[in-house]
């Protein structure tokens, strides 16, 4: 599968899908809706493998557990819906120690609470290596796909972005360090411990004409968004927020990173991309900021081609993460 | 995790989860009843991972995919419930052959016609074993729980049981046989193809008093049906439906299987073990059998020990099947 690549194969996969009738919305948005269950009910699953989307030397079992549920939340977040139950499966080493797996545990569910979602059960077996798949039941009273979006819409972020990979970095390069500024910690915190934005999702809800978290990238996502619509963007490099804790980072060999590069590919800031008509911007920039966010309008959908700046958006998006990528 | 073993572990986990309010059930059950999204919602997990739960060598993809919706259907079967919607999540090693995904999904989306679950959406990693994990969401007009059974009720099976792992001992003792008589390719089948028995299941919603999915074998799940109660149970090992076809079963040495044993011990079957009025038997024996199952009384709960013939049921549960455990 690795010569394939995981856009191509879940392009592969499902085309082997038939097409849900209603009521059910899925696959390929952030979460499905779950028709004959509720008009609202929503489902999304996710899964972290330890030493692809984290190491044990600089993530601990809180670190895991809290990421598992968390970006479980930003799936249902992207509906603009409310997490309410999670169900989770461990894969364990013989050798785990039970510290770890009950640090898994607590970091779910303190993730649980902050975002409303009880764990209510789960799956144990063992297994090569750790990895903590939740899948999370949530409600949205009007879910926000991620079609949808026209031309003379407006592509607007929460937050800023680029944070979680310079945390990545911080980490990879210094993974021992204990004198570290506040700043790097932030960057770290971010990777470790990301925010579902439920509450600015909810904000959203009325006006959202789509909308996408971005797990793996603002290029990778947005691409996703308009992916199976005709339609183009045209995003001012400018106007992308970027995360400022990265002024303070440096590569391996010293140099300052390239934050714009971190905010464009970098993944897991589990910030929302959200379409809007332009009457609507400073109406939803009020209600996120009421929620503590900035709301950042980046660019507009339209019927051209799809750029960041002078450069082809799928051209950068190679540059995003893609699980099962051959390196 | 090894020398704590399985058991224990759900133990230590579950001690760490505050209690839910209602309207949750859950954890601990075969599926949590989600109250929050309806009042008949249920959600259960499982995970089916390469060379611990199936070996590559005697399971194709399809079997693989067909198994992990089956035993998700099997626990919303055990509830008295009817499965609506799935997710999955895959862990690919880069190496995985493109058709071996393929049939996978397909598997799953047989398994999910057959129990008309929809594949609803999923998530893919790269990883270092193949490990597919299903959340079914579905629905139960009467959720039955695995607590409530009490003195005077009848203990009772659908099917036989040993099969499952009859299949496992012919796939490990003759991998490459293609001249197998009817009834060792009736075991296979059993194991690689398991049945949920969602009919049997909601025929017996109106009667039963506990029920549970006998997936760790038969010793294991009398314990998981009866902990957190204070009774006991005599089971007559004479009454315990054994497999016909494993009669034809030979060891690695030639000589005869055990077959009660695998009866006792042996899992993934996916029967059902409810506990039933003894009023209700004959009724619920009739509603079983009208859907094409036998549904056979093997023993009652009642204030005392808990034994099967003689023999103490914890010292044969501890030969049942365990992940985790130390080898």
């Amino acid at each position: 599968v690795a010569a394939l690549g995981e856009r191509l194969l879940i392009e592969r996969i499902r085309a082997r899908i038939p097409p849900l009738g209603a009521p059910e919305v899925g696959p390929g948005d952030d979460a499905a809706v779950l028709g004959s269950i509720g008009p609202h009910a929503l489902l999304a699953v996710d899964m972290l493998v330890e030493d692809v989307d984290f190491e044990l030397t600089w993530a601990s079992g809180a670190d895991v557990g809290w990421k598992a549920m968390a970006v479980n939340a930003s799936d249902i977040a992207a509906m603009s819906g409310t997490p309410r139950c999670a169900v989770a499966s461990l894969c364990l080493p013989a050798a785990a120690e039970l510290e770890l797996v009950d640090g898994i545990v607590d970091g779910m569910l303190d993730a649980g609470r902050r975002w409303g979602a009880a764990l209510v059960g789960g799956d144990l077996s063992g297994g090569p290596t750790l990895i903590v798949t939740v899948a999370v039941v949530g409600e949205s009273a009007a879910p926000v796909l991620r079609s949808g979006a026209g031309p003379g819409d407006v592509l607007c972020v929460t937050g800023a972005l680029g944070g979680a990979a310079g945390g990545l970095l911080s980490l990879r390069n210094r993974p021992h360090a204990d004198d570290l500024p506040p700043a790097e910690l932030r960057l770290r915190a971010r990777l470790l411990r990301p925010s579902a934005r439920i509450e600015a999702g909810l904000a959203l809800a009325e006006v959202a004409v789509a909308m996408i978290d971005i797990s793996d990238g603002l290029a990778v996502d947005l691409g996703n968004l308009l992916d199976g619509s005709e339609w183009g963007c045209t995003v001012d490099p400018a106007a992308v927020p970027v995360d400022p804790d990265l002024a303070i980072l440096r590569d391996a060999r010293g140099a300052p990173v390239d934050a714009f590069a971190l905010a464009l590919t970098g993944g897991e800031d589990f910030e929302l991309l959200v379409a809007l008509h332009a009457e609507d911007v400073d109406t939803a920039a009020a209600a996120v900021r009421a929620v503590g966010l900035d709301l950042t309008p980046i660019g507009t959908v339209h019927s051209g081609g799809r750029m960041i700046g002078d450069k082809d958006l799928d051209d950068i998006r190679r540059l995003g993460w893609e699980h099962l990528r051959a390196t």
